[in-house]
């Protein structure tokens, strides 16, 4: 069985909103076979949403629709719904219950509009949204399951995980993809495909390989279908080993595992901790480091130190190494990193200095210049990179940069 | 004429990655009136590529494609194109040049699988990239305006802005799309609708309102459709006003503008700098603050203080603060704002704390307790807030808070 995923909105067909909805879904109905085969995004039109609904429902089995749930009057999902499939709204008086306590929580009270929120198709299963005042709405109908979402991107997730899946899980049987997610960082996506090209030349028909590039560098996704998900697994299985051969060195994870994590996992089991000071990144990178639940544990002090007198009193930095090699230089990165973590009296310190851009390049230090260091009780390890021209491409990838600093410094790599 | 954009890509159409390309171009698009009326998204299938792109050439006027032009074997997008058009790939040497000449600026030897990116179909236009070495294809044909961009955003926007953009507007003509955008924050979306539903009920049939909640805020789309721009923009500022009389109170700004430009251009013209003490959201707020080239000359130092200890030593907060009201408090709050204002010698503190979850929470104190401070010479404020129960969502929405207390504090409102 297939699916397909609209998103409705004019502000997602306008370009206003970015849809990260749909990439959410299809990943997670992929897993449970359902693979995703084409998506598409309409305006706040109720003509154009009902021609999608009745195209979609024509290809495939099971069609999603997020977005045009919402109070107000320019969400109109729930007409075009009740026009494809010739049913009333009915009011829900166990919707409307769940509404009012989500207000009362918060301690606002309930604006008349959200009442809408409590009508729903006729013989329409509702989908509980733990976040927010939209629920899930689900149809079956022949042999088609129609679902809408409201398009609020957390609740969609929250919906999904908690209440799509293992309602679409009950209904569906056929073909199994898997995939195994193999993420490398340092370097770029034509040199890892020259190195991984003779293990990939001749994939069997039904393993796919893609490259992923991004701010963390390339991640590789080789996908395979089968019957079962055994037979799935062992055809991605076995391309998958001959990719870490090849490419061992630029491995850091497999799956949807971040660099922060894989470094929150170690230093927590290790009991150490970490400081940050950083310059053209931020915030970011500490901001990165925390997205983890619970790095309270393992992350003690973070600075950001945009200035030279910053870099002085905060973190001992001489006067002498900004004026003699300047802010972005090896000597003074390293000087942040133990700086950071004398202060702070953590195991280690990690350091950014860089030019962002647009402006402060120089012929010998060009936009996009940028030095990591790290430090531990024992050493300091540096090194200099020649990033892109801009600032925020530049700010993202330097946190990555960094963190993959600390990871082989952690693990002793190199 | 009407646009539409395919976006091209396993990664795509599985959900690996998030489509922001169309939703970059599509609004540029709209401003030189070529509203785009359907996005489309497929996997890297010869064969489903060319029935999109067929699909799209009979309904629309400009067909633009995103991804698959990188050196890689799954890259077949100009495959794609080569059957729709009926034309053969030639080597173009002046890309070739471009490419090399990239690749030498990185100091990198340019793998020879990059080669590949030279070849475009035969009589395409060339759109440069200058940030990696995909370059645009433009192919005219009859009626028909056909576009093909890589799939890296940071490049889609720069070709977009600096080649694309300037070489439609050549050949187009057409009906003008006028949107204004009123930024507003500090009001949930159906108490806005509330508030502005008098001004707004009886919209003009060429004028569509619109409502994006998002981490900032909610902002409204006042969009007007009109034979000129000047009759678009005359019907979108009618309504605008309305909305702005209604709900003055909330609007931070309209258009583009964030809240971290317009606080960065106050603190710049006065002269004045800013530090931050953030628990929660642990450098996001100073990264936020620092996505504007040019904030170095306002942003003096940030510190991001996770422990206890911390707070003490880096911020002189009292240690009886902490134990009498906790680190969550607005005693702890306005003590780090008032902190980190005298520690970097500057005229603004702005301070962050609180649970972001999931775990930490208490009755007194659930997850999603915020406490936000900014301090200036003459006085401290400080606010509560009862957020959510997502780590993520909170963070995120507790930087646009901080920001808004400061644009509060900065322009002595309330």
């Amino acid at each position: 069985m297939e699916a397909e995923i609209i998103t409705i909105g004019d502000e997602i067909i306008s370009g206003h909103t970015i849809d990260t909805n749909s990439a959410y879904i299809a990943p997670r109905l992929a897993e449970i076979g359902l693979p995703v085969t084409y998506k598409s995004a309409v305006g706040d039109d109720l003509k154009k949403m009902e021609e999608a609904i009745h195209l979609a429902l024509r290809r495939a089995g099971v069609v999603i629709t997020t977005g045009g749930l919402g109070p107000t009057d320019d969400d109109i999902t729930k007409k075009a719904i009740v026009r494809v499939f010739k049913r009333n709204l009915v009011f829900q008086e166990d919707v409307l219950e769940d509404i009012r306590r989500r207000f009362a929580a918060r301690g606002i009270k309930m604006p008349a509009i959200n009442q809408n929120q409590a009508l729903l198709p006729q013989g329409a299963i509702y989908l509980p949204n733990r976040l927010g005042s939209a629920v899930g709405i689900a149809i079956i109908e022949d042999d088609k399951i129609f679902i809408s979402l409201p398009g609020v991107p957390r609740e969609v997730q929250v919906i999904a995980d908690e209440e799509l899946l293992p309602f679409l899980k009950k209904y569906v049987r056929g073909e199994v993809i898997k995939i195994i997610k193999i993420r490398t960082t340092g370097i770029i996506e034509s040199a890892l495909a020259e190195k991984i090209a003779p293990a990939t030349a001749k994939l069997p028909e039904n393993v796919r390989l893609a490259y992923l590039p991004s701010y963390s560098g390339v991640d590789l996704r080789v996908v395979a279908t089968g019957p079962s998900e055994d037979s799935a697994r062992e055809s991605a299985e076995r391309v998958a080993l001959k990719i870490r051969e090849a490419a061992e060195k630029y491995i850091y994870a497999e799956g949807e595992i971040s660099l922060e994590e894989i470094i929150g996992t170690i230093l927590a089991k290790r009991g150490q901790k970490l400081a940050t000071a950083e310059s053209c990144t931020a915030g970011l990178l500490a901001g990165q480091i925390t997205r983890i639940p619970g790095s309270s544990t393992y992350f003690e002090l973070g600075v950001v130190t945009y200035s030279n007198q910053s870099k002085i009193d905060l973190l001992g930095v001489q006067a002498e190494t900004l004026e003699r090699f300047g802010a972005v230089s090896v000597e003074t990165a390293e000087e942040m990193a133990r700086g950071i973590r004398t202060r702070a009296g953590v195991d280690y310190g990690l350091a950014v200095t860089g030019i962002a851009g647009p402006d402060g390049g120089t012929p010998e230090k060009p936009i996009g210049t940028v030095i990591i260091a790290a430090a531990s009780a024992q050493t300091v390890v540096s090194r200099r990179f020649q990033l892109g021209i801009d600032r925020e491409s530049n700010r993202r990838r330097t946190v990555y940069i960094a963190l993959e600093a600390l990871r082989r410094l952690l693990l002793g790599i190199e």
